[in-house]
Order: structure tokens, then C-alpha cells, then sequence
């Protein structure tokens, strides 16, 4: 172990790392500490420029996939053909989100990767190579749906489906990540044989818990339904109240029934409606056209199923109730689940190894690695959310929490790349290997 | 009276009007039948041209104001400074509105003073000059608040704020203007002596009661509210629900609130929320700005107000049960006003001496005669919307109704400007004059 012998060395480490933190923070910073670097923007381009260059720096090479994912492979092992582990998350933010978000895993990767490649000058011998990821539009701000770039590594989406999405000005995910030059032409490296991702929190249960690492064993379902209500234009002076079919009226019925839905299962069940489109969205004109996007979501496959009949018949009453007519457009059902045991325990192993408390928890948003789950093992790892504040600029982890994940990471992929990548193999690695 | 002796001639009158109006139904045409003409776009500037080309092929001068007010001056009396009788209305739309909406009016307008300067060809003789009309944003579909260009004239607003209203793309009423060559330096001319204003009804007062015109004799008051609800940004997903500040739903809860008020006082109180801007309208995150478009009409002043209390009352129940904070950036207060009895009588007496049937009535819609009553004499008068269809691809008026209307401006403008403007006067000008 030589990684973890020297304090001196790991500060060092944490330095470089806030540095890059704050090279990335500063494309798209918002005047009170966030970030708004939507999907292939031009702040989302320059973060991948200096995700190549960063790369390329540390002696890695950059692939760009046909969806814009950017892989860095760092050669540490001596077969040409060895297995790879695989760490990132992405670089893409929502509006005025925070600059941990994603971003982290990410620049935690690329260091990582760093250091692997000055142990491997040190004489480590390993057994995998490392690859560090950036995954496009992870957060389905600009482009929907979210987790795109890593579907369609995993296989689940099509590149053609994934290039074909508008933005709200119509403008094409394919043309808008090549107007940044983030479209690539290099084959995607294969399924890792294991893949790590570390990521803020997004919550409170670390800090309630005074721990420094969650190891994530469950990722809730959600349902997820976009709906439209459709009313009648009119005029909102004269048009007399009975005659009116206004589908903002419905909209907010549903809204508010929507919302009913967690009150029956407190804790148990989260919902939302957060994105809202109406035409022509005048004020003088009774709406014609409202599409709301809704979600339930829960950590228990039948009380996901029962809240979401639940919410159905509450966007059937809104309706009903409004006098519109409304229309299901999508509803995409992703159920609980768990993941796999070994990247846990890997998670807990090297937590206690360097001194961290770490805590079994659920991830009840989606991320990247969920998308990889079923297709390779697959680890998530968290670190504190000060207050839980997320999705705002306001988010914000403790450097000594962003060291925490630094170090497990670095540990966690130094044991996988010394075990062929194999997380099994990796927990029952001899300490003195 | 030359000018209705002859059914033939008025048939003629009618396909010349018929066929204006079908070309300024070409600009912004909807598939279904409807315009799509925002204040300022090109399709209001092709429609600003054909007024210009109509009023000069009729002889007419054409004056632009600082606000791209288009008065066409028809010569009609010997004197230079002859007083004005004024007619028009608006040329721009909804989106997806009706071709009749404001257009009719200022079709009508150029044929009525098109028709006025044939007869005064033939010897009839004038003492007041006649304005056909296009007032600037009455709509408030692209630039709020409605009714812009004829409150500037009015002398209620002035040239620089008007010119500095922004559309949702930011996008300067000046800016648009210029872009479609609309905005004018010329002095518009002095208030006329009777403003006189057709109009659909936008109702079914007068297809119920099988009337041709409706004489406006009341317009409803209004307060129009738009208010800010203010939560917080954070994650659609593991936030917990009770840590949630969502101005969605505090907004939801005021539109159903607000629908609320309209079912106390049953059509005496007509209230709407039409329009709703979502910060940041993004799927995964809990929206932490929300603005919302309010307003409450009613016929009459104590319950308006009273009206108005409650609707405030929703509001603050309504972020309050959101746990979010709301703020009023607006509120505008428009009393219930009457208009004046002479060109109220005047409409009925030529509706009479043709042969129409003439109804009493309120208009609960703002319209650009409103702007100016206080400031003239003001008449307004309906012709029946199919259905009551309004702000709709479907709006519709009959074509017998469509020639109604033409007839009875056509009279009015004639006695009118044969009595020095006057309504009064035309009022006891003798039928054989």
C-alpha cells in the first residue's frame, strides 16, 4: 500500500483535486457559488476540453463516443487486452444547479486515474486498466430523458434516438454537442468489469448520520408520467365561467392531487411536479394546452406500483373536474433495485481502511451508474450534501468530505485494478498486495 | 342617405370588405382557419403594409406614431382643422386566434372611409374628417400589458414605456417594430371628436338573443394580479417531501384558488389564470420561482372589490400551504366604467334605420375604445362570434353579420361626420341630410 502511507502525499492529492474542481467550477459559475453548464452548451464544451486536456495530461487517452461520452483509458496493465475499471459520473449540470453534482466523480476519476498511472511507475502491477468517463446529459435538464449518454453505452438507448432529442427551442442534441465539437467518432471501449461512481449525496442522511461514505444497496423506483390537459382557447374576459375548458385549471388539480399522493405514504413515497408547459401561456387566453411532467417515486416495488395507480386516478379526477380532456404521453415505469453486493462491500472495506464511517443507504434519484446496473458490477458511493441542498447553487460538500471520496476512490480502484477489475476478487486481495 | 338606398351597392360594399378581410386573414394563417399575427412580428408587418396600401388606394394620408399607430386621414371637409371621427381597432392576434378579433374593426374602418370619400365625390357634404385606426398591441400576446398603443395616444402611457416593453425573449417593442419597419415619427393626430369602435363580441350575448349589433354600455372591472411564488430549488428526488419548497404547487393551489372566487358570485365574477413562467422548469428540480398571471373581472364595483379581497386571501393561503413565500409585483386596478349615452343611442338609431336588431350590453373584454373613454366620446359596437368562440382558431362571425356591422358603421360614420363629429348632433341630424 503505498497510496495511503503517506498523509503528506494524500493532502498533496486533495490540492490538485481542488484545483480541478475549481478549473471545472468556473465554466458556467453563477454569481452566488453554482453552476448552469446545460448538456452540450458552450460551458458544457469547455469543461470537456479541460476533461481531454486534464487527461491527456496524466498520461491517459481520449476516446469521444457517438453521443459525446468521453472516456479516459489510462494503460496500466500490461496485456493490451486487460479488463477495465471504469469511474465517472458527468459534467453537465441542471440550471443554476450545484458544482459538486456529477462534477465530482468525474474530476475524482481523472485523478485517480493520475495516480494509478504514477503507481504503476512505482512499480505497481496491475491487472485492469482504468478508464475515467464523463457521461452526456446525465441530468435531463436540456435534453430528456436523463442518464442518456450512459444508456446508450449500456444499450439501452440507440445513439439514433439519443442524438434526435430537441431541446426546448427545438435545437437537436446531435447539432448542439457539435456546435461545441463534443461529437465523436471513436467506438466506446467495452463493459468494465467493474464500474465506480462516487457522487454527492443529494440528501441528509450522511450528515443526520455523521458518516463520510454512503455505499449505495438500493436505487427507489420512479414513475414517471408526462401528461398533457387539453381545454379550449377562449378569452378569459367574457368567455362565461361554466363554458370554459381550461387546461392550466387541470393542470393544477393535478398538481395538487399529485402531491396528495406522498402525503398517504409519509417518508415512503416522493412526488413532484416540477416542469410545466402551456399554450399559449397568454394571459388573456384560456389555455388550450398544458403538459405537466409528473413522478412518484418509492423504495418498495409494490408501494411505487399503488401510489402510482394512486396519482393516475388523481390526473383522471383533475381532469374530470376541470372539464378537460387529458392524455397520458409517456410513462416510463423503472422499478427498484438493488445492487450488487460485492462493489458494497468493496465500498465499506476501503472506507474502514483509511478511517471512514461509512452508512448502507439508498439512492432515490437516478444516476449514471444505475443505468449500468444488470449490465456490469456496479458500485455508487456518496459523500455528504451539507444540509441535504441539492439541485441549487447552494450545493455544497465539505473539502474534508471531497478528500474522504478522493481517498476511498483511489483505494477502491487501486484494489480492482490490482484484482483484473473483479470487485470479488478485489474485497479478498491480500492488504500487503 | 346614398348610401343604403341601393341593395346592390351595399352587396358590392360588403365583397370589397369580404375580400380585405381575407387578405389580412392570409397574414399568420393557421391551418384550421385561425391568425397567428403577435404584435410587431412580420406577419403584422405585411398586415400593416396592406392597411397603408388599402388607406392610400383610397385616398386616405397615412400617419405612423412613435409607437407604430397607423391613422389613415380620409379628407372629407372643406375646413383643414376640421374635427375627427375615428374608427379602427387592432391588427394583431393571440396566438392561434380569431381573423375577426380587432381585424374586422379596421377593415371595416378603411371601407367605411373609403365609402366616405366616394360619397363625398358625389356631393355630400362633410364637416368633419374621418381616421381609420390600428392600434399597437391591444392584445398583450407578445408585449404586456394589452392595449398599449391606443393607451399612449390616450396620453394614460408613454412612448418610452411602451417602446420598452420585452416579449418572453427579452426582445424590445422598440426593437420588434423597427425590425418590421412599424415604428413611425409622425405626431399622431388630436383625440376626434367621437371615437367609434367595432368589434366581435367574443360572447354569446347576441347570437342568444338573435341580435345583429350590440351597443356597449358598460365594460367590467378588472384587477389583474400577477404574483411571484418563491421556494427553493432542490432534487425532485431524495429531497424529503416536508423539506420541500415548491412554488409549483404554491401556484397550483392559487389557480385552484382563484377559480374558487368565480363560483361564489356565479356570472357576476369571471376570474383566470392564463399564464405561468417556471423557474427552472426542469423535470428533476423543485421549482423555486414561479410567477402567475391573476385576474378577477366584474360588472359591478363592491363586488369587484370584494372579489378581489378573496382572490388576495387565496394567495396567501395558497403559499402558505406550499410552505413557500409569495410576493405581488403587480396589481392593476381597472373600475367598472360606463360609456356615454350619445354614441350608445347613435349605434341603436342607425342600427334601427337599418333594420337591425340592437342590444344593450356589457363587454367584459378590455378593447382600445376603452383606452380612450374619458378622453372623447366614445361608442363601442358588437357584431355576434359564432358560438361565442373567442381567442380561438375557430372564432367566427357570420357573413350577414360581418355586412351588419359594415352598415351601421358606415351610417354612423356618415351622420357623424356630416354633424361636425359630434354624436350629439348626429344624433338630431335629419334623416334627408
Amino acid at each position: 500500500m503505498t497510496l495511503t502511507s503517506s498523509p503528506r502525499t494524500q493532502s498533496a492529492d486533495a490540492v490538485q483535486l481542488f484545483e480541478l474542481l475549481a478549473r471545472f467550477a468556473a465554466f458556467g459559475a453563477t454569481p452566488t457559488g453554482g453552476v448552469t453548464r446545460l448538456c452540450a452548451s458552450p460551458e458544457d464544451g469547455m469543461a470537456r476540453a479541460l476533461f481531454k486536456e486534464e487527461a491527456e495530461a496524466s498520461g491517459a487517452s481520449v476516446r469521444t463516443d457517438a453521443v459525446g461520452n468521453q472516456f479516459a483509458h489510462f494503460s496500466l496493465a500490461v496485456d493490451e487486452r486487460a479488463p477495465l475499471v471504469m469511474m465517472g459520473s458527468h459534467l453537465d449540470s441542471q440550471n443554476r444547479g450545484g458544482r459538486f453534482d456529477g462534477t465530482l466523480g468525474v474530476a475524482v476519476a481523472l485523478r485517480v486515474g493520475a495516480e494509478l498511472m504514477a503507481q504503476r511507475e512505482n512499480g505497481t502491477v496491475f491487472t485492469a486498466d482504468f478508464v475515467a468517463v464523463n457521461w452526456t446529459n446525465e441530468e435531463g435538464a436540456r435534453y430528456r430523458p436523463s442518464l442518456l449518454g450512459s444508456g446508450v453505452y449500456a444499450g439501452t438507448l440507440t445513439v439514433d434516438y439519443a442524438l434526435s432529442r430537441k431541446d426546448d427551442n427545438g435545437i437537436l442534441l446531435e447539432s448542439a454537442l457539435a456546435e461545441i465539437g463534443g461529437l465523436g467518432s471513436d467506438t466506446p471501449p467495452p463493459l468494465p468489469a467493474c464500474y465506480l461512481e462516487l457522487h454527492v449525496e443529494q440528501g441528509s442522511v450522511l450528515e443526520d448520520a455523521r458518516a463520510s461514505i454512503g455505499a449505495v444497496g438500493r436505487n427507489w423506483g420512479a414513475i414517471k408520467i408526462d401528461v398533457r390537459f387539453e381545454g379550449e382557447q377562449a378569452h378569459t374576459g367574457p368567455t362565461r365561467m361554466e363554458l370554459r375548458r381550461d387546461a392550466l385549471l387541470g393542470a393544477a388539480y393535478a398538481i395538487a392531487g399529485v402531491r396528495d399522493v406522498a402525503a398517504r405514504w409519509p417518508g415512503l413515497v416522493h412526488t413532484s411536479v416540477a416542469r410545466i408547459l402551456v399554450e399559449p401561456n397568454s394571459a388573456n387566453v384560456v389555455p388550450s394546452s398544458v403538459v405537466i411532467a409528473a413522478e412518484i417515486r418509492a423504495g418498495d416495488n409494490a408501494v411505487l406500483r399503488e401510489a402510482g395507480k394512486v396519482a393516475e386516478a388523481m390526473l383522471a379526477e383533475a381532469a374530470s373536474r376541470a372539464k378537460v380532456r387529458y392524455e397520458i404521453i409517456t410513462k416510463t415505469v423503472r422499478k427498484v433495485r438493488h445492487l450488487p453486493e460485492a462493489p458494497i462491500a468493496l465500498v465499506h472495506q476501503c472506507a474502514g481502511a483509511i478511517g471512514l464511517h461509512s452508512l448502507d443507504m439508498d439512492t432515490v434519484a437516478g444516476h449514471d451508474a444505475i443505468s449500468l446496473l444488470g449490465h456490469c458490477p456496479v458500485g455508487l458511493a456518496f459523500v455528504p450534501s451539507a444540509g441535504g441542498i441539492t439541485h441549487n447553487e447552494a450545493e455544497d460538500t465539505a473539502p474534508k468530505d471531497v478528500e474522504a471520496g478522493l481517498k476511498l476512490c483511489t483505494l477502491a480502484a487501486h484494489r480492482l485494478c490490482r484484482a483484473g477489475g473483479d470487485p470479488e476478487a478485489a474485497l479478498s486481495l491480500r492488504w500487503e498486495d
